[in-house]
């Protein structure tokens, strides 16, 4: 598991045993809530692979919820964090497009078990820790309507359902966590050039960005 | 729920309490999976939701495993089915893609919660029950490549690397089952139809089957 890659850098200060502690629980609990699920996870399974006792864990965290909840912000700002920075590291939406599908491609080839957890156990949260999380993927689903939405009115694309092409070229990206490790022996790199030429398909794109960057172009 | 999608029509023979029983039991075993995971659910649970006891449910199962994969097994055997007919119906690749295309994605947006169980929690099968399911993973895959290869031999796809292409294309029908509750308010139909224009343009296909039978073509 690629857990700096999902979860951003984790500060540890050796001289605070309390963030390492949390640091350890919560690379506990992600690879458990992998393993077994949400549901099939017990705080003592986490505590024990942490080497802590059940008493330490509520020392740093409230609940097994809560440990989710803390696992699936700092994913999903991470996430929200890449799409944001690669929108606004291009002007033209062409550019965006290829950028933001780079991006968010490289982030769940390279950590899809992370990813599933964040992706697939979002149930288990509580109505005011969904919502909240709700919120971010929310703000990523609009960075991406809003690039295809603009490469539309530019005459730059051309789709029927703006709104679900945008679904779309997210689904193929979240969904690359489930599959990457079952079929082919593709680099993160080698799907990321593929779904950058597959998304420039999808909005209809007039030119490719794609090419510019990587020998892998149509 | 829409179990009868998933599974086909699950036959009931009146005069028998055994396969009444079975059936009830699958039912409950599926809601049981999909609400709180396989690892998160209990035998007692299962019998209990399909108002049985513990030892009653033996007689039907060896064990919760095997719930999973005969639910896994009628799923897997009803998807590859509906791509197999749907290839099956058409001659040309372009008409096949079309085809298999709005098949898979209609299965997956009518079943969001059965699809969710079948594609999530494979990782708990024995190794010799997820040998099989793979298996017909594998069929259904090659099926999308064969059209995908077919289609570029004739000249009328493009498309740099096939075989990912057709891992796309299955992608996004799959993660339609993750987002379909959560994003829009599409019928299955909506994103059939869109995601049937999607697929053209990721083959690169020289012309659309779409707008034939649907007024959102491109």
């Amino acid at each position: 598991m690629c857990l700096p890659l999902l979860m951003g850098p984790v500060t540890v200060n050796p001289s605070s045993e309390r963030s390492g502690a949390r640091a350890r629980l919560e690379a506990a609990a992600l690879e458990a809530f992998a393993r077994s699920g949400f549901h099939g996870t017990t705080t003592r399974d986490i505590a024990a692979a942490a080497g802590m006792s059940p008493a330490a864990l509520y020392v740093h965290h409230q609940s097994k919820e809560f440990m989710l909840y803390v696992l699936s912000k700092a994913g999903h700002e991470r996430a929200l964090e890449l799409v944001s920075d690669a929108a606004a590291s291009q002007s033209e939406p062409g550019d965006q497009l290829v950028a933001v599908m780079r991006a968010f491609v490289l982030h769940h080839a390279r950590d899809p078990i992370g990813a599933r957890v964040l992706n697939y156990e979002l149930h288990a949260l509580s109505p005011e820790h969904l919502a909240e999380i709700v919120r971010m993927r929310q703000e990523t689903e609009r960075i991406a309507r809003d690039i295809v939405e603009r490469g539309l009115q530019a005459g730059e694309f051309t789709t029927a359902d703006p709104r679900m092409t945008a679904v779309a070229l997210l689904s193929l990206g979240i969904d690359v966590s489930r599959w990457y490790h079952e079929v082919g022996d593709w680099t993160p790199e080698d799907v990321a050039e593929h779904y950058c030429e597959l998304a420039e398909r999808m909005v209809g794109a007039r030119r490719s960005g794609c090419g510019r960057t990587s020998s892998m172009g149509s």
